[in-house]
C-alpha cells in the first residue's frame, strides 16, 4: 500500500530534478543511495528520461590527484558552457569527506554554480550496495539533464575497477615514478583504460612513466574497435593541459559513436547491472527460503553428522523446486 | 561418470589421513582448497568422521603477532602430548608465505613433529571460495583426528571476522597502544571475542589497553551464557604467559560444554556454511539461467530504455520460476 505513494513521490522528485531543482536532485540521490523499494521507484522513473549523458570514469590509486583533476575537468567544461555532474565514490576524495581542505574549498566554488552538481557516495561497509547504487545514481543525474557525468572512484578493488570500467570513457590516472604504471596494471586498470593521465607531470620521472605505459600497452592486444589509449600529461594543481584531457575524451566519444562501441558498452553496462540485481534478488530468495521448516531440519541433520552440508543444500534446492 | 572414482579416491584419502598419513592429509586439503566436485566428495567423507575437534580461532590486525603466538600455542600444547593442527588464512602469516624468516624456521621445527600439522590456505582473489573452503578444511583436520584445530585469520574484512567467529573459541589478539582496542572494536572483533590477548605485553601501554578493552566490554551486553571474555597478556616472542592463554581456552571450552553453548555454536556454524553453499548454488542456477534467450531480450529491452533493470530482473525471476 505504500508503493503507490512511493511511485508518485519518485515521479514528482525526478520531474523537479529535471526542471533544475537541485534539492530534489540531491534528495533523489539520497534515496538511491539508501537502496530498497523507494530507490527502485526513483531509478525506474529516472530510466524513462536517461540515456543521453556521456559517462566519464576517473580512477587510479589513492593520492594520484583524481579529485583535483576532477575539479579542473568541471572548471574547463563549464567554460564551454556544458553542464557537468560529478559522482565521487573515492572514500579519500574531498567530495566524499576525506583529504585536503583546499580541494574541498575549490569544489565548494562549484557548489554555487548552477551548471555543476557534485555529489559523493558513501562506500563504508557495503560495496555490494555501491554496485547497485552507482548505476542508479548515474541514471538520476543523466535524467536530470547533465550531458556529462563524471564518476570518480579509487581503483583499488574489483568493485571500484568494475564501476570505473562501466563508464563510456574510462580515464586511468597515474603519477610519475617507478612502478606506478606497473601497480595500475596489477590492479587491472590497464584493461579498462580508454585514456591514461600522468598527473603531477611536473615531477621527475613523468617521461619514463609514459614509456612504461606505452610499453605495457604495446604488449596488450589492440581493442577490437582499433582505439589505442592516448597518454595525456597533466598538472591538476595548476590546471595545466587539462583541456587536452577533455580533447581526448571528446575524441574517444566520437570514435565510440562512429564504431558503434558506445551502444555495445551501454548494453554491457546494463547487463552487468542486471546481473548484480539478479544475484541480490537470489540472496533474498535464499533468505526467504531458509525461513521454511525444511531448512531447519536439514541444518539439524548436518549438525548431528547425519548429512554433509552440500548434500543437504542440494536437497533443499530440490525441495524449493529451484532447479530450473 | 567421474563421480564414482572421485568418491572412491576421497574415501581412500580420508582413510589414509585418519591412519596418520600426512601426505594424504595434505592432498585432501589441497583438493578442498580447489573447490568443485572433488572437494565436495572429500568433505562428505570427512563429515562422517568429524565432530570431535575443538576449533580455536585466532584473529587480529596484521602485525599483532598472531603467527608467533600460534606457534607458541602449538609448542605448549605439544608439551602436554596433545596433537594440534593449524590452518592459517592470514595472507601475511609466515605459514602462508609472507613475513619473518625466524617464524618460518620455528614453524618448520613443528614440521618434523608428527603431532603437529600446519597448513596455510591461499586467500588471493577469492574470498568467496575461502568461505566455502575453510569449514571443509577444518572438517578434514577434524576427521584426521586432531583434537585441536587452530584457525588463524587476519581480522580485517567481514569474511575473515566471520571465519574467526565460526570457531568454538575465538581469540582476538591486540597490541598495547592507543586505539588498538578501538580499531578491533570497529572491525567487529569485539563481538566475536571469547578471549582477548594483549600480545607484546612487554611494551608500553599494555595496562591502558587492558583498561580500554574492559571498558568497551562493560558497555557490551553480557552474553546470554554468562561468559565474560577474559583478557590475557602475552609476549609471544618469548612465550611468556602463553600457557595462561591455553588455560583460558580450556576454561571457555568447559564453560561451553556445561552450558550447551558448544552445541548451539556448532549448529550455527553449520547453518552459516549451508547458507554460503546455498547462495553459491543460487548463483550457479542464475548463471545457467542467464544463458537462456529470455535474459538477452530483457537486457536489450533495458538497454533501449523500454524497461528498467529491476522490473526486467523481476520478470526474469518469474520466467525461471525461481520465486518459491
Amino acid at each position: 500500500l505504500t508503493v503507490v505513494p512511493a511511485i508518485e513521490a519518485a515521479t514528482a522528485l525526478i520531474d523537479r530534478a529535471r526542471q533544475g531543482d537541485r534539492r530534489a536532485l540531491a534528495r533523489a540521490l539520497t534515496i538511491v543511495e539508501q537502496g530498497g523499494e523507494a530507490a527502485q521507484a526513483v531509478g525506474r522513473q529516472a530510466a524513462r528520461h536517461a540515456g543521453h549523458a556521456h559517462i566519464v570514469g576517473i580512477t587510479g590509486a589513492p593520492g594520484a590527484g583524481k579529485s583535483t583533476l576532477t575539479g579542473r575537468l568541471v572548471e574547463q567544461r563549464r567554460l564551454r558552457g556544458d553542464r557537468v555532474a560529478v559522482l565521487a565514490i573515492d572514500p579519500s576524495s574531498p567530495f566524499s569527506g576525506g583529504a585536503i581542505l583546499g580541494d574541498r574549498v575549490r569544489m565548494q566554488a562549484h557548489a554555487t554554480d548552477e551548471g555543476a552538481f557534485i555529489r559523493s557516495m558513501a562506500t563504508r561497509g557495503h560495496l555490494g550496495g555501491l554496485t547497485l547504487a552507482t548505476p542508479q545514481a548515474v541514471r538520476v543525474l543523466d535524467a536530470a539533464g547533465y550531458p556529462w557525468v563524471v564518476v570518480e572512484t579509487v581503483g583499488v578493488g574489483q568493485v571500484e575497477v568494475d564501476i570505473a570500467g562501466a563508464a563510456d570513457t574510462t580515464v586511468v590516472v597515474v603519477n610519475p615514478g617507478w612502478g606506478d604504471a606497473v601497480q595500475a596494471n596489477k590492479a587491472g586498470l590497464l584493461e579498462v583504460a580508454d585514456i591514461f593521465v600522468i598527473n603531477k607531470a611536473d615531477r621527475d620521472g613523468a617521461e619514463s612513466t609514459r614509456t612504461d605505459l606505452e610499453q605495457m600497452l604495446a604488449m596488450t592486444a589492440i581493442a577490437e574497435d582499433g582505439w589505442i589509449p592516448p597518454v595525456v600529461m597533466t598538472v591538476s594543481t595548476t590546471g595545466q593541459d587539462v583541456e587536452q584531457l577533455w580533447q581526448a575524451v571528446d575524441e574517444h566519444r566520437a570514435h565510440c559513436a562512429r564504431t558503434g562501441v558506445l551502444e555495445d558498452r551501454r548494453r554491457r553496462r546494463v547487463e552487468t547491472e542486471m546481473r548484480s540485481i539478479f544475484v541480490r534478488r537470489l540472496e533474498q530468495i535464499a533468505a526467504e527460503g531458509t525461513r521454511e521448516n525444511g531448512w531447519q531440519s536439514l541444518v539439524a541433520a548436518v549438525a548431528r553428522g547425519a548429512l554433509d552440508p552440500y548434500t543437504a543444500v542440494e536437497r533443499f534446492v530440490d525441495l524449493l523446486g529451484l532447479q530450473p
